[in-house]
């Protein structure tokens, strides 16, 4: 169960068709905690938010938390205006949240005032970056996936580092939104958070390496990553998964 | 004129354009009215419904009823949640609507509590589905179209079967709600609804046949159905349709 | 930064992406004055508006004026209903907008009664529809882009006509709007509307032919056409481009 933004709903339902999953988009307060109630995980995207929307995230949240479906939310621009910012905050206060995942700067972002102040603000180095994560996946009690050139995901004690991915899926847009499904599709499976994201990312990331043998442009790319997400076994991710488990 | 869900708006927009049709999408209760008077049909799509678009889809929908403009309806998800199945009743009920099409779960949940406790709740057979189709179609004195496998069309009268299509179409979001805008196009330039039905879903079914000539993958499908819809021409659906006139 | 309509989001994200721009959808009231101020350009496009949006869009203009970012607007529709023709003239007239974009009737739609009863409504030829854009880019005091076989751009003094494109770009939804945001992209790089509506036609054109060189169906089509937006270099643009500056 989707509630996402306008730009990428058509593709990341067809990214969840191609991996197997069943998307469902609803944003009505009138029904979200219903279609929560029949899915395996809920997806939260602020990519194009307004207050309604935000209070409908809210009540599928609580419904979802009350019946242990878990949740992923993507803090798409969070930093970047005070409305992302704080919603992003609200979203991760008032819910339980399994994963949130982002690039780096969205995701520091909803660090507290008394981190920033601690050193949030002035990370410099991929080092830093890894340690304010750490510091803020125990502070929220969530597991974060930072994605980028390699992907971190850590709870704050275990830390996985995923190498899969192309430079391409920089040249598609919504492909971190899709991401973030996917993590949704691989929660609604597996208990394991840190499990669930790592494979879920190497997954999305091998597709990304496979479109980019077949083409190198981006038009023909974001099909030919629809179809490798498609055409991906669970042999072809086992072998081609580049997991790294730092800690 | 297509007051629809967020999901599908460009794929059934191309669609549209790739056979021919002019869509617009226009949802603002201020215009709908204006709007739906330059059309040749009005589309209803409550996939992404909010209770301020079911008002702008009933304000459309009168006026189309007034001016003899024919109305489908895609009552996506009808049944999975009250406003949805609520929604859908309301439209059926406040509007004289040319065609109603979606899977049989959608459609059948239109039944009134009386014809549900005749036996819609209880229909575990194909036969059993064209039965309860057929009862439903004059109850709501409409045409119906459950799109499935074989596709099952019926005024309540006469019963079409359509055996165009591929199973490929399903790993594409929005193929649903593509056959029903395709409906709309030919109901704009064909007043028989039972027969525009079965000839528009015979040219998308033949699409999707054509389409899947040609990959196996749906990133790909997808837009060869786009392709395929542009290049059946009157004779290659004459010679493909299969429409099985039961009844 | 984009505030556009449904439709074309997603492509007109990934058209700007692809020729190395960087796209950012936000519509809500409560944030698009700090987006605009991130932002090189603003696009504003009433293609699915409701009232809420155009005051969002009113919001954001305002801001965009007084940070001297440029606007460009595309009247989707207006002409077509009173919302779209009222909504547009509001724009225009509340906002100093460098660019307008659109096709003749939309374009021409925009002109005061005053202007209608001198002759724009009787428009009939090509001349007259190059003098009446002369005439209205006069009184908005704004650079007018009307696309169709042959691109007119016009400031009310200088006129640049472009012959780049492709007759495959009017089976895609949404076209004329990615030519919009094109637009918009030239214009965060260069302040010279009329020059940067001209180069920006005119690469987009030639995308067009370069797509169509590669397939001659339009869901093929729609991905060539990101695919070449891509790949046009500066020396492609500089012989390819087909831009007569009449005056």
């Amino acid at each position: 169960h989707n509630i996402t933004n306008y730009v990428v709903m058509n593709y990341t339902a067809n990214a969840l068709l191609a991996c197997g999953a069943s998307p469902v988009m609803a944003h009505a307060a009138e029904e979200v905690e219903e279609m929560v109630s029949l899915a395996g995980a809920l997806v939260l995207n602020i990519g194009t938010l307004s207050p309604l929307w935000v209070e409908a995230m809210l009540r599928a949240g609580r419904k979802a938390n009350a019946l242990r479906v878990p949740i992923v939310l993507d803090p798409v621009g969070s930093g970047a205006t005070r409305l992302r910012t704080e919603s992003a905050k609200r979203l991760t206060r008032e819910l339980a949240i399994q994963v949130v995942r982002g690039n780096a700067s969205e995701v520091l972002s909803l660090a507290t005032q008394e981190a920033r102040t601690k050193g949030v603000d002035s990370v410099h180095t991929v080092e830093e970056a890894e340690e304010a994560a750490i510091a803020l996946a125990k502070e929220l009690n969530t597991t974060l996936a930072i994605t980028g050139k390699v992907d971190l995901i850590t709870d704050g004690k275990r830390i996985r580092k995923v190498h899969n991915g192309h430079a391409l899926m920089g040249m598609v847009t919504g492909t971190g939104c899709t991401a973030t499904v996917m993590i949704g599709a691989f929660l609604a499976v597996d208990p394991d958070a840190v499990e669930a994201t790592a494979t879920a990312l190497a997954y999305f990331g091998l597709a990304g390496e496979n479109a980019a043998a077949q083409t190198k442009t981006p038009g023909t790319f974001q099909i030919a990553l629809l179809d490798a997400l498609f055409l991906i076994n669970e042999k072809d991710l086992k072998d081609g998964a580049k997991i790294d488990a730092v800690r």
